[in-house]
């Protein structure tokens, strides 16, 4: 009696059926590993139904894999191929678009165990770590060896690397050093069927063959697990000095972020902050920003010649209009200047119920885009705040609404739409770093088309073609 | 009366009815687009028979397709997936590894008058070009715009960037600026069906969806054909200062590379000449390098405080027992200094016929890599001279020796093994930047192993699954 169907390719299974699998599965791995393996307690469980998205779908997973090995992973999948169940790989839970969401006739695998940090090379400058590792504890372990690993998602103290190899997450010093992808050298992966794939190399140039290594890197869990990742880290840089200008108008913080991207300038960070944040900030911080102010932009540079960049940052932000700028060379001083960044969603999120979008355009098209979001706030009457990576042109609008009232739910939806319907006509992304899960499977067919989607579909069929891993990510399907 | 026969998958014809659909290809293509789009003749189309590689299998192709319009492509390749003709897409033919080297039974596709550079966009740092453009040229041009496309292979002088894609092409500025790779931002691909595909975007941060546009760098033509590329450019760099370094020991050369990656400088260039490659380049040029020299490293910094940069080199280089270190920032003197690594190859080249190696090693291990290559070359009494980029860990080895003697060719052939077979060893790579193409196939088989090898094909299966591009490249098969 199937209560239910969930579909992926040639996959279909009722729930009865699924249950009996899994059970047969969670058996096997607990004969061979014992039962601190696996999770079935429903008040345990409940908490890995979600990552941190809104408006995506979810349910407590049918139970939780929690491997403290690269073979408790193998034997994981291999049952998982064999008994013909589902599983959804998962970091710390952090994500913004639901990839990490439970499926009610799926595993969850959480890689929060296997959080090794197994060797620190400072002769070739890199790193092998395990995927539970959480990115600050990453980034506090190679500083010891003097070394910087630069990825800095806004959720760094407690996502995992996994997570962000799986999102190819970004953060606030991508301007400079690139996104986590420019980072992974070489991974391990356990494919859906079980074998066991090593990508890529220690060294920091090699072409033997595809890119497997990035393409693995942001496939969401929907092409294999990571189980060991070798990163490649930079020399710790020089003490970062910090520089924020406020500006009257949107237009003029925008060419200023285009003046600087234009005249050379690589800030290790370029923030943007509208007037609806800044207002919310200063509602919650008194920090007095000032009434008059439309656009913040914050900058830092870890350049031995900080100075000089801050300078000539300085020179172009007053050329363009602003009518403060204070800069610092002080880092407890330069702290206390990004605390208006630091606060932004905070801030925000005291207004209500939140929804967070994520996209990117060329870095020219900042204004207009921000501006463009102005204006749909305006016309729907809702508080939506713009702050983001002003410096690669990837912004967070905030869409404040009230769950409880479904037509303000709904217009949050059409507002998250129209902006993201924007941005693509700007020629940018539907999403710059958060990903595209559950929430933005519509999106990643609109910008990919149906020859990209097809492409997608042909190399997740060629790795895991019975859709065993994440089969409600990335992939519109009949059922969601 | 089949003479011969090609295999890929299930795809086996025959050399006369190979031909037969040759012919009607070309006719269908003369119908279309006239007949300037396609040579023909014998005298033309063997000089498309192979690329600069030695030992690589080869054949004047049947046919040369030389289209000016992504339209004449899309025609070319739909054409030959219809009648089953194998096409191998070739662009300056400069490659070191045989991936361009014609077949008899497949129509050569030179993209070489694709060569529009179509916009610059400076405030985005962008630039957009077809694959036929000079890398050269496609610096020239971004240049008069105040920017920066780092890349420079050897071959930059004539080599064309859809080539520098399908290869991943490297050069001394990857030390600290990277390959060709990560200055991709999006494609324009056509299928091996003639499906026109979109992969990535305009902006520099983006993640929707799989990273298909590194999946097409540097998979040497055998998953698509790139017709346009959207280029992501840097800011114009300094004045680079040149430093010179000789050693008396290999050892003490590889402790001064370590010092200088473990010390956290970034030089702009960081290269290494053996005493072969130093004694030949003191033949050709009468340098005076000195006799006791066991060792050469260049350095270059285009930093804004280069001066320090090259000090701090200079002091490294010192401690680790350099007997000699001269360095200028004047750009004629650096450009003189840097005379002994830009006729590396010329002078070796005079020694006999040679064959290049292009391995890459984790960069702690030079040493042991270039001792090692001097320990063959002495027991096999062949010269073998050692260059590369020492930053990287990527040298090129190169095997002089005499192509009419049987022995001395088989003889050199070992060596190549066994110098392949120990960067492997060491935690290396096989190849660095000149690709696997038909050279390095068993290597490629050899360090990815049997579940790589399986994945590399099922992702070919997926984006090409009759084999029509590039069927003698990357893969091992029956016939070759």
């Amino acid at each position: 009696m199937a209560t239910g169907t969930y579909a992926f390719g040639a996959s279909v299974m009722t729930v009865e059926a699924t249950q009996q699998s899994t059970d047969r599965l969670l058996h096997s791995l607990e004969q061979a590993f014992g039962s601190d393996v696996i999770i079935t307690d429903p008040d345990i469980t409940v908490g890995y139904e979600r990552d941190e998205s809104r408006f995506t779908h979810s349910h407590r997973p049918s139970a939780v894999v929690a491997p403290q090995t690269r073979d408790q992973v193998v034997a994981c999948m291999e049952l998982a191929h064999e008994f013909g169940v589902t599983v959804v790989p998962r970091g710390a839970g952090s994500g913004l678009s639901g990839a990490a969401n439970g499926r009610g006739d799926s595993v969850t695998l959480s890689l929060h165990r296997m959080n090794r940090i197994t060797a620190i090379d400072p002769g070739n400058r890199t790193v092998v770590v395990e995927p539970g590792v959480v990115t600050a504890d990453l980034r506090a372990a190679v500083a010891e060896a003097g070394l910087y690993y630069p990825p800095d998602p806004g959720s760094v103290d407690f996502c995992t690397i996994g997570g962000n190899i799986a999102t190819n997450a970004g953060g606030m010093c991508c301007v400079k050093y690139g996104v986590t992808a420019d980072f992974v050298l070489g991974l391990e992966i356990v494919l859906a069927d079980g074998r066991v794939l090593r990508t890529g190399r220690r060294t920091v140039k090699g072409v033997a063959g595809y890119d497997l290594t990035r393409l693995f890197v942001g496939s969401e869990g929907t092409l294999g697990v990571v189980t060991e990742a070798t990163l490649r880290l930079v020399p710790r840089p020089c003490p970062a000095q910090t520089l924020v200008a406020s500006f009257p108008s949107l237009e003029s913080a925008g060419v200023a972020v285009s003046g600087i991207v234009e005249r050379g300038f690589t800030p290790s960070m370029l923030e943007i902050l509208d007037r609806t944040t800044i207002r919310a900030v200063d509602d919650l911080t008194k920090m007095g920003l000032g009434t008059d102010v439309e656009a913040l932009i914050l900058a830092q540079s870890d350049d031995p010649d900080a100075t000089d960049v801050l300078a000539g940052i300085e020179k172009i932000c007053v050329a363009a209009g602003a009518t403060d700028v204070v800069a610092s060379d002080d880092p407890a001083e330069g702290s206390m200047l990004l605390e208006a960044r630091r606060m932004a969603l905070p801030a925000l999120e005291r207004l209500g119920d939140w929804l967070l979008d994520d996209v990117c355009v060329p870095r020219t098209q900042i204004a207009d885009l921000i501006s463009s979001i102005q204006e749909i706030a305006d016309r729907t009457k809702l508080t939506i705040g713009v702050f983001g990576h002003a410096g690669d042109g990837n912004l967070h609008p905030t869409i404040i609404y009230d769950e409880k009232d479904t037509e303000s739910k709904q217009s949050a939806l059409n507002a998250f739409d129209e902006i993201t319907s924007r941005a693509l006509e700007l020629g940018g992304t539907v999403t710059g770093e958060h990903g595209v899960g559950h929430l933005k499977k519509r999106w990643l067919a609109e910008e990919q088309g149906p020859v990209g989607m097809d492409v997608h579909r042909a190399v997740r069929q060629a790795l895991d073609p019975n859709g065993t891993l994440s089969p409600s990510v990335l992939f519109e399907s009949e059922e969601q």
